[in-house]
């Protein structure tokens, strides 16, 4: 398996075809969590629907668009984060990311995405990163915060999920600010 | 040709083949302005290079993603405008225009834009519609804020211009909120 | 919605997704008229069976290949037209045509075939335009006769109907021709 | 190979890229003649242009649409023919053919409309062939009216010949008229 | 149809679609026989299952990749041969065949492979043909024995049987080797 | 950079654009010696001609179909070694690589094969795997047999070296005998 070391605990791993089954048990323990936050956790039906996606994922690092990766603590897949595309134009980029129920609490995330803000701004050389997250998300927003970010507005039904629209805050970082 | 009526004197093009020497010639005249803002027009080399820009605008068009129009002032092409993508998940889109030397002044882009917002509310049943100017671009802001657009932040290096990154005002209007 | 005027009260309009509904209604009311000479008319299920077919209708304009289009009689949708295809090497493209059950008689067929024909050859400068009806279909080979388009000959077994082949007149018009 | 027979003399062979050059040469060398009725004659550059046409026709086979074949007469490469496409939904084909310098007044041709025009109704069970010929191309013309086709009328401008329009001779037959 | 004459009795024949219901009765009068060292029998479901397969092996011939083709003997179809893909880079490429029950004992295969041992030196100028054969299929391996193939090797589970592994015998002849 | 550890100083690296220099060089200084084996060295010619390679070989791996990695030595590029493909139908797999100068010596390959034959049998649970070399190419040769895999046959002229074809030794291994 294929992956970037983040910390002693923590690495980042791209997903492959057998991995299917365990990002499916992953979601499904932790649909109750996930689906407060996340549009797409009702579409997750098998360990099947995740074959096609995970074709799509690689394909998307083989394009030089971005990539999305399993986390993994301490060995065992703990929840995925990526970047959703890369605008090569304007140098720039945004991150998302879930964690699985149980993995909450040990700073897994935090250093999962400084990771990828690294990644972003010494390997792809890009400018910007964004993170949107829903505004009442305290628990998500707390990580660019922590890690610099700069919040740079609210998009108001940035997104919906399921049966309502909510509004997204909106995070940046530039690489002259990172570090 | 395929027109939306706007006023007595504005109308919207779906532009063919047949425009491309047109397009290419109301920004090859109005160059110098347009790339104080407008990060393709270094990219405009001859009434050729339409060609393959056209058939991509309508066969946005054809995908249910929005399109790319001509604007026509007593019969000429002053300028265009256009929905980036659609984003129907979301129901969401944003907006993008730009007018020639000598058109401006007439309101033209203020009822263009005002066109279109309906046309995605009202055809569309879109939510949101979003418009993004460079924060130092006092023409181009004027517009959603005349037509009650709420500014919503400043993304921070949000577009690169030819040498520089500059800041883009990003503004948004709801449906709920037109009319 | 992107409309050709034809007269005060026919238009030409490029369909999108959401007349999907619309068309269906049409030919599902004149079924039994319609499939007298068109062979597609069984073919056509439900509103969503037009989802596939607008697209690729919108694809045949992208492609400057001729396009297909709603014919409005005061606002609402009375049957279609378009050109088959455009064979831009000889300069030649072909008509088809049909109106649903109500709309007949109001000279709306014969202003829609006019005002492509210009089209035809002021737009897209073509040399010749063909028109093929059933031997028997008095009325959609009048529309040609009337415009001044010349019977070439007959086809014999041109097409299949269902469970018979039936001959038909081809009609043409060159542009020297045409006023 | 692989060859259709057609008489004692004359077979057809599907043209593999090995013919490339061959095709080319017998084209070259008759240039004069053939550029007087066939439109894609001044196309014909060199034996690496038939490499990608190869390619096609065979796909064009391989899409049961109909094929093109060279006309071997004694084992050497005399000409071509084929059917320009298959229309299924209509059983109606067309034929198109032409012949080198040196090898007229043997028959060839019209022994390999023979052989098709039976390979259409017997193998494909189609229902009408088309052959348009230039209404001054009298050879051409001979070789539908030798095997009972049916004159059905003139196609005014049908084909652009590099500088000027003319006119095509429309002749068909049916399945029930053959034999 | 397109064939090549092998013997007096034997000949190969490209096999179009109107061939789909023979291949698959034939296949399935000999399904006993066959899915003894043949793989793909079991997939075998109906003469529909074929079309797909014949158009791709319609368009390896087109893509000049090599060709699968039926074996008519007395014009009756008896089996299957082809090559599987070509090799430029390396001039090599490998055989496959299966006759059906009741065919066997004739000679049949061993022309026909003769055969296309000859078409691939002579019109494609390969270097190197390989056969691989079942360890224990004896009346397989004894055609390339014959010929004069040499035998290189035992691939070990070579190839999966439904339920096992089983090896391979690997024979070739280079072009030098051959008459 | 995605990788996979093999031993305290050797790893293997998904290679990705920002990474085509790198190969470039590497190739290019070892060329004379590279040349000898390998049939594609003189097809290398700038860092550019990599970028469509490596998105290539992202795509075989996003296909499930194995993968082409960087082997780094104490952090540096070294060589390359992959899987031509992976035919899941038979389980089995080959192995390719080639190492640059100066990095011989050190067992780095023989790792580096040792891992991607456990990867091959472990993860992907394939049942086969072989390694080609030329049979003059006395190092590459050292290293399945180093491994225990057994060398079935001598594959004659398989593969062109820019002027002259040479034979290849057979190898492989069965997940059964490993370990």
């Amino acid at each position: 398996m294929f992956t970037l070391p983040v910390s002693e605990t923590v690495s980042l791993k791209l997903l492959e075809q057998e991995d299917a089954a365990n990002i499916f048990f992953l979601v499904n323990e932790s649909r109750d969590h996930l689906r407060e936050w996340l549009p797409w956790v009702d579409g997750v039906l098998s360990p099947e629907s995740y074959r096609p996606v995970i074709e799509m994922w690689l394909k998307q690092f083989a394009e030089h668009n971005g990539f999305q990766v399993g986390i993994l603590y301490k060995g065992e897949l703990a929840g995925m984060i990526g970047f959703h595309k890369i605008d090569w134009l304007n140098k720039s980029t945004s991150l998302g990311y879930w964690i699985g129920d149980g993995f909450q609490g040990h700073g897994i995330m935090t250093d999962s995405v400084r990771s990828l803000v690294s990644y972003a701004f010494s390997t792809y050389k890009l400018n910007r990163i964004e993170i949107r997250c829903g505004v009442e998300n305290v628990k998500s927003r707390a990580i660019p915060e922590r890690l610099g970010f700069q919040l740079e507005g609210i998009q108001r039904d940035g997104e919906f999920l399921y049966d309502h629209f909510h509004d997204l805050a909106v995070y940046s970082i530039l690489s002259h600010d990172w570090k």
